[in-house]
């Protein structure tokens, strides 16, 4: 199990030295899309630059262009992209032979999918490495079940590794981790604490124990 | 009837050289995704630069976090930026917000959108000012029929102007004029001819003339 840890709403310089704290319990890292907003790519070159070896996510959402947008993400050093579920097929095809081309990997991001386990089906042939079941941060507050949702798409998905990101802290992280998905995604639950270091180690240590 | 041109797969330097040759032709000049992911909003604040008078559109294709995002782009000089249709009625009423604040204006987008007409109703009741047909990039050459839907959208917006966009070129730019979008996106049926200026000049031709 993975700990990948967001990168929102936060400068690149403050990304940089929260990095520099807690690299050794960070397993991927996330290139958030207001970030990407903010510096475009360079962003994720900064980030590569500085911490050569941690795999890092560039968060594009990507909707259309498949093979430009993920091309330039890859080529930019990004090791996976996301692409949104509710874009076409043609869409996520491009995206996953982009990666195949590049050696870099491909997570479905199900944010505003109706059909969950019909579409998880569909996408787990496509040949993406992650499908991620995502609550919108616009919608946090409002109930859903993240964890239902993530077994639903467990129990129809036979290729990709599954993900879960939304709302993450340490009150539910152990509820996350009970439902076994292989990344577990968490933003403001990290860098929105006083204490980044000492919450992104007690997460990891919950995810040792389990 | 409003020309926007979409600069995507383009370097920003090259953009403004060719915004240098067709400003006095472009109503609205849209940064394109690729644009923001190279660059970031630097694009956008590059761009007002050089052109304060011209309305300035970031595709930034929002699905989440609409009250941040929308508020990087309109701080960094966007005035309209685009949301999906797909996305949570939360993230669309958080960039009706923004722009509000801001004193912007907001682009839903509909590509993927399922069923069309009943979205854009209710995204027509949030308080968008356009709504926009859009063929994917990805999917241009399998049909569909994007005049057939934007009339669908037009019966039933009562408030928000409509767009089209996608696979816009001077060859059918006199059938996507006759359904009478508000805003026509022309990207590559301009920044991929041979005569831009001459391409541009042609289309707001036959924009005035109808």
């Amino acid at each position: 199990m993975k700990l990948q840890v967001a990168l929102d709403n936060i400068k690149i310089r403050d990304a940089i030295d929260l990095l520099k704290e807690i690299a050794c319990l960070t397993d991927i890292v996330e290139i958030g899309t207001p970030l990407i907003m903010e510096n475009g790519l360079e962003s994720v070159k900064i980030i590569k630059r500085e911490f050569p070896r941690l795999p890092l996510l560039a968060d594009l959402k990507i909707m259309d262009a498949g093979g430009l947008e993920a091309g330039m993400a890859f080529e930019a050093g990004a090791d996976i992209v996301t692409v949104l579920g509710v874009s076409h097929d043609a869409t996520i095809k491009a995206v996953v032979d982009a990666a195949g081309c590049h050696g870099g990997k491909v997570m479905a991001d199900m944010i505003c999918v109706k059909d969950l386990e019909q579409r998880a089906k569909e996408i787990d042939k496509s040949g993406v490495d992650f499908i991620c079941v995502h609550t919108a941060f616009d919608v946090h507050s409002r109930g859903g079940n993240p964890l239902e949702d993530l077994g639903k798409v467990g129990r129809v998905v036979k290729k990709a590794g599954t993900a879960l990101a939304g709302g993450i802290k340490l009150e539910n992280f152990m509820a996350a981790i009970s439902e076994r998905p292989e990344i577990i995604i968490v933003g403001g639950g990290i860098t929105g604490q006083r204490d980044k270091k000492g919450t992104a180690k007690a997460m990891k240590e919950m995810m040792g124990h389990h």
